[in-house]
C-alpha cells in the first residue's frame, strides 16, 4: 500500500461551501425554511463558509413583486429566521434590502449575527432583465475581514465587470462569495466557468459562486455553481438542473498566496470608499464558542476536488433543462399533470416525452383528435408514442364539430373558397377540447409549436397555441429534430416513433400538405431565423451569410407579420440566447422593414 | 370702430411652434415625408422656432428594433431629407443616434444645415418605459446661441427632472425646445401643463413642449402640445387625439426677463460641461438669406394667444383616447375594418361604439352569437344596438356546435356535473367563431373584456379574450357604465340602448348567471382593484381605505391567480396610471400572497 497521505496538500484549509438551492418566486416562508435546512446540513458538514443564491428568500426575478413596499418588507421579516441557523459559519444569503431605495443585497451573517448588507452594484437591464426598474445601484462593495480570510461579497451581474472584481481583488480580498441568479442557455454553464476562471487567475482569489436552480415561468436556472481556487483551478462544480450542497477545501496556500502579488488599495468603485468589517472575531480566551475557521479542518483532503469540464452535448443540456422548466412551471403553479395534444408528428411527441420524464407517466395525457386530414400512419404514431411512454391516451375524432361550424357558416362562406379558415377552425376545435378536458379534470394544457414555427407564425392563434407554456418553443426544428433522437438514444429503445422522426413535416389541416410547401427546408429556415432573431442581422446581412435575398426577405418578412401571434402565446422556456418572451420585444404595431 | 392695433402688446416676437404629428413607429419613410411637409406649413405660417416629437422620425417607443444595428442607421439617413427643409427656422426633431454608444437623442437644425444633436439625459425607466435598455444617458445637455435668444434643447423625461431645466435655465438659456413622447393617461395632460408652467416661472424661460400624439400598440399619445411664456402664462395647446401644428408668438419682453434675474452658470449636469454651440448667424453685410429672428415678426398680434385651461371630463378624455387607440391599431397595421361579438351586454356595445367612431359605421361588423342560455332581452338589445349604430350586425345561433361539442364529451364527462369547462367552452365556441370571420374577410376581432373582469379572471382565454385589441382592458366597470352614458349623452341620442346600460351584468353562460353570484358589487370591487392594482396596497391597507378584510383577500387572491391569462391576454389600451401589459410585469409562478 502506498502513503496517500503524502500526496495530500500541506497547510489548513477552509472548507466553502454553495448552497445551490431551488427557490420559489413569492414563497417566503418555503424559502427560508429551505435556507435553514440547508444551513444546518451544511455546518454537519463542516462548512465554514456559504454562499446562497442571488435574492434567495424572495426567488428570482420577483419583478413588480418588487414594486409592494409590503413584499420588501416581508421578505426582510424572515432573515430574523436565517441568522441564528450561521452559527459558526460565514454565510451570504440573497435578498432585497430598503434603504431609501431598493436595494438588490446579500446578508452577511457570522456565528449567529447579521454582519451587514453587500449590495449589487452591476445592475443588468438587457435581455430578460429588468434590474434598473426596481433597484438602485450599490455605492460601495463589502469586504469582510476574518481571521481565515478577507472575504468579499458580490451579486451575480458584478462578477461579469471585470473593473468590480479587479477593485475587490486589489483592496486585498483573497475569498469572493457570490451570490447569483444567471439563467441557462445552450452554452451558458461554460461560458459562466471561463470567465471565472480567469477572474480568480487575473487577480488571485478564490471563489465560490453559488447559482440558483429551477425554473421561473420562461427562464430556467441551471445551477452548476463552481467553487474555484486562486489559481483558476475549479475544484467543485454544482449539478445542473437540481439542487445541490456543493463543498470544496480551499488551501490557504493558495489563498494567501494574493497578499504578495497584489496591492492594497482600498477605494473599490471609482471616487467611492469601500466598506470593510472587521468581523468581531470571538477569542478563544473570551467566547463560549470559538471561532477558528483557520484551524477547524487542519490538512484536510479535499474529497470534493474536480478538475476536468463535464462533458455534456448541448442537446442534452437543452433537454435536461426543458425537463426541469416544465416540472418546476407545473408544481409550482398548483399543478400536478398535464394534457398535451399528439399529432403523431415530432413537435407534440418531443413535448409529451419532456413532460413524462418531467412528471412521470402517471401524470402526462396524451390526446388524440384525428381529422378527416388525418393520415392513418399519424394515428397509429401518435398511439405508438403514448404505448412507448406508458401515459394515458385518449381520441376525440373532430370531424362531427368541425362539420357543424362549417354548416353554420354554410350561407356566409357560400362564394368562397376553402382556404385558412378552415385550417385555423381545426386547430381551434382542437385547442377547445384541450381546454374542456383541462377545465373539468384540472390538467395543464401544454403547447406544442417549436421555435421555427412560432418565428414564422405557422401556428394557429387560440388552436394549437392554446396552453399554459410552450415546452418547446425556443427550439428551432432542426434541433427538434435532434432531440428526438436524443430521447431514443439516451433511454436506449425507441420511445418517439421511428416513422415520427423521419416523416415529412406536415400540419394535415388540408389534404396532402407539407410544411415545405410555404417554408423552405428547415436547415435553411433555421439559419435565416438564427440569423434574424437571435443575432439582430438584417437582410444584407443574412445574404452575406450566403442565403438567397428573396427567400430570406420572405421569411423575414414572415417573422414580422407573426408578432401579433407570439404577443398572446404561452410562456416560452428558454434554452438559447433569444427566447420569444421577456427576451425579445418587439412592437406589434410596426411598418420597418429591414432592407 | 375701436383701434385694435392699440391692444397689442409692444416690442418684437418670436413665432414658435410644435409640430405635433403622429408618427408610426418603423416608418422612417412616411414619418420623414411628415416632417417635411410640416417644415413647410410652418415655414408658411412664419415661425421661426419649431419642435417636433422625441424619435419622431423611427415613431415612439421602438422597443428592440433599436437593437438592431441597421434600424438606427436607416432613419439616421432620413436625416439627410429632413436638414434642407428647415431653412429660416431653427428646428428640433427627435431621433437616435449611435456615438460608440446609442443616445436618445434630438437633431438640432438650423436654416438648413445640421448643428448638431441633443442627447436625452433623464431615461425613463420605470412603469412602461424601459429607455435604460436602450440607451446611454447624455452627458451634457445642449443650448444654442441665437440672435433671438439662447435656446437649450431638452427632450420628454428630462423637464420632469427640476434639476436639469434649473441647470439649462441658470446656464442663460432663455427658450427650451422639448421634443416629447408622454403617453396618456386620464390626468396626465393637466398634471404636464402645471409641471412645465412651474418650470417656466421658476426659471423664466419660454418653453415649446412638443408631445407625440397617435396610439402605437397599447400606449395613446394625447398630444395637447405647449407653448409656455417665461411668466408661467399657457399661450398656446395643442388638441388632444388629433395631429396639431401648434403656434404661439413670445414675446421678447418675457424672453429676455431673465437674463437678469438668472446667475449665468455653465455646467449643466454636476461635473459635467454645457455643451454651447454658437450659431453661425449669417450676417446682413455676408449672406444671401440673412436669418433675423429678432425683427422677423415686429409687433405681431399673437392669434394663438390662450390662457384658460380646457375643461374636459375625465370620461370624455378617457372616451377620445380609446378612439383614437383603435383607429391606429387598426389602420396602422393594415386594416381597415373590424368585428366585435355583441352580447347584448355593456362591454360590447361599448366597445362597438368606440369602434364605430374610431373607424365609422361602414367598417364595424357587429355579431350576434346566443346560446341557449341567452335572454330575448340580450338579442334585442343587441341588435338594437346595432341598428342605433349603423352597423353590419349578423347572427350565429352556437346551439348547435355546443350540443355536439357536448356529444363528443358525452362519455368522458358522463360522472361530472357541468360546470366552467361547459360555460367556457361556449365562450370559446364563440371566439372561433369571430376568428373564422375574420380570416374569411380580414377583419380584426375587437376583445371586449373590462378592466374589471380582466382584474379578476372573470373572462375566458381562448373565448371572449380572443381578439388582436381589448379596447376597454384598462376601463374599470364602473367606468363603462359612465362611459355609455357619455356616448348616449354626447350624441344626444341614444345609441347604446338604455336596457343595456341598466340590467344586472350577466354573462349568461348558465342558467340565470349574474356577475354579482361571484363577484361584489361593482363599486366595491373597482374600489378594491384600484387599491390593489393601481396603488399597489397589501390587504392591510386595503382594509384601512373601508374595505371587508376576507372580501379584499379573495379579491386580490382572484387577481393573483388570473395572472396566467392576462399574459395571453390582447394588447389593452392604456387610459389609466397602470394598465395590464408592459405597465404591470408580474410573475405568473408567484407563491407570495399579500397579508
Amino acid at each position: 500500500m502506498s502513503e496517500p497521505s503524502r500526496e495530500k496538500p500541506r497547510g489548513t484549509w477552509l472548507r466553502t461551501a454553495a448552497a445551490q438551492i431551488n427557490a420559489t418566486v413569492g414563497d417566503l416562508e418555503g424559502n427560508t425554511r429551505k435556507i435553514r435546512e440547508w444551513l444546518r446540513r451544511a455546518n454537519d458538514e463542516g462548512v465554514q463558509a456559504i454562499a446562497f443564491p442571488e435574492l434567495a428568500i424572495c426567488g428570482y426575478p420577483p419583478k413588480d413583486l418588487l414594486l409592494k413596499t409590503q413584499f420588501i418588507d416581508d421578505q426582510l421579516k424572515y432573515l430574523d429566521e436565517i441568522v441564528p441557523e450561521t452559527r459558526g459559519m460565514f454565510a451570504v444569503v440573497g435578498l432585497v434590502i430598503r434603504d431609501r431605495d431598493c436595494y438588490n443585497a446579500a446578508a452577511v451573517m457570522h456565528d449567529g449575527r447579521l454582519l451587514g448588507f453587500a449590495r449589487k452594484v452591476g445592475l443588468p437591464n438587457y435581455r430578460v432583465f429588468d434590474e434598473k426598474r426596481y433597484f438602485q445601484r450599490g455605492e460601495f462593495l463589502s469586504a469582510y475581514h476574518t481571521d481565515a480570510a478577507d472575504i468579499g461579497v458580490l451579486i451575480c451581474e458584478d462578477v461579469w465587470h471585470p473593473e468590480i472584481v479587479s477593485k475587490m481583488a486589489a483592496s486585498g480580498v483573497e475569498l469572493i462569495l457570490c451570490a447569483s441568479a444567471s439563467p441557462f442557455h445552450v452554452g451558458r454553464p461554460l461560458e459562466r466557468e471561463t470567465m471565472i476562471r480567469a477572474r480568480c487567475q487575473d487577480h488571485s482569489v478564490g471563489f465560490v459562486f453559488c447559482n440558483l436552480t429551477g425554473g421561473q415561468d420562461e427562464l430556467i436556472f441551471d445551477g452548476a455553481s463552481l467553487i474555484i481556487g486562486a489559481s483558476g483551478r475549479t475544484l467543485a462544480r454544482g449539478m445542473r438542473f437540481a439542487e445541490d450542497l456543493v463543498i470544496a477545501d480551499l488551501p490557504f496556500t493558495e489563498i494567501h498566496r494574493n497578499r504578495l502579488a497584489a496591492p492594497v488599495q482600498r477605494d473599490v468603485i471609482p471616487g467611492e470608499p469601500l466598506t470593510r468589517e472587521a468581523v468581531k472575531i470571538h477569542s478563544s480566551d473570551g467566547s463560549t464558542r470559538p471561532y477558528e475557521l483557520r484551524n477547524r479542518r487542519a490538512a484536510h483532503p479535499n474529497p470534493f476536488l474536480l478538475t476536468s469540464e463535464p462533458v455534456i452535448s448541448p442537446i442534452a443540456d437543452a433537454y435536461n433543462a426543458l425537463v426541469m422548466g416544465v416540472r418546476d412551471y407545473i408544481n409550482k403553479n398548483g399543478f400536478k399533470n398535464v394534457v398535451v395534444g399528439l399529432s403523431g408528428g415530432i413537435d407534440s411527441a418531443l413535448t409529451a416525452t419532456i413532460a413524462t420524464d418531467a412528471l412521470g407517466p402517471e401524470n402526462v395525457l396524451g390526446v388524440s383528435m384525428p381529422s378527416r386530414y388525418s393520415s392513418g400512419h399519424s394515428k397509429d404514431d401518435a398511439a405508438d408514442l403514448a404505448r412507448n411512454l406508458g401515459i394515458e391516451y385518449k381520441q376525440f375524432a373532430i370531424e362531427e364539430v368541425f362539420s357543424q361550424y362549417l354548416e353554420l357558416f354554410k350561407e356566409e362562406f357560400a362564394d368562397r373558397q376553402p382556404d385558412i379558415t378552415e385550417e385555423n377552425l381545426q386547430a381551434r376545435i382542437r385547442g377547445a377540447i384541450l381546454m374542456a378536458l383541462s377545465n373539468k379534470f384540472g390538467n395543464l394544457v401544454l403547447a406544442t409549436g417549436n421555435k421555427s414555427e412560432l418565428a414564422v407564425g405557422y401556428a394557429t392563434l387560440y388552436g394549437d397555441m392554446c396552453g399554459g407554456l410552450a415546452v418547446i418553443g425556443d427550439v428551432p426544428k432542426t434541433m427538434v429534430f435532434q432531440m428526438a433522437r436524443y430521447c431514443n438514444e439516451s433511454a436506449g429503445r425507441i420511445r418517439i416513433p421511428e416513422n415520427t422522426i423521419t416523416k415529412p413535416p406536415s400540419a394535415e389541416l388540408r389534404e396532402n400538405q407539407q410544411d415545405t410547401d410555404s417554408l423552405p427546408p428547415y436547415d435553411v429556415l433555421d439559419g435565416i431565423l438564427h440569423a434574424y432573431i437571435e443575432q439582430d442581422c438584417g437582410i444584407q446581412e443574412i445574404v452575406e451569410l450566403g442565403y438567397d435575398r428573396e427567400l430570406a426577405a420572405r421569411i423575414v418578412g414572415m417573422v414580422d407579420r407573426a408578432e401579433y401571434k407570439r404577443r398572446q402565446a404561452a410562456i416560452v422556456l428558454r434554452v438559447t440566447t433569444k427566447a420569444f418572451g421577456s427576451d425579445r420585444r418587439l412592437p406589434v404595431t410596426n411598418k420597418y422593414r429591414s432592407g
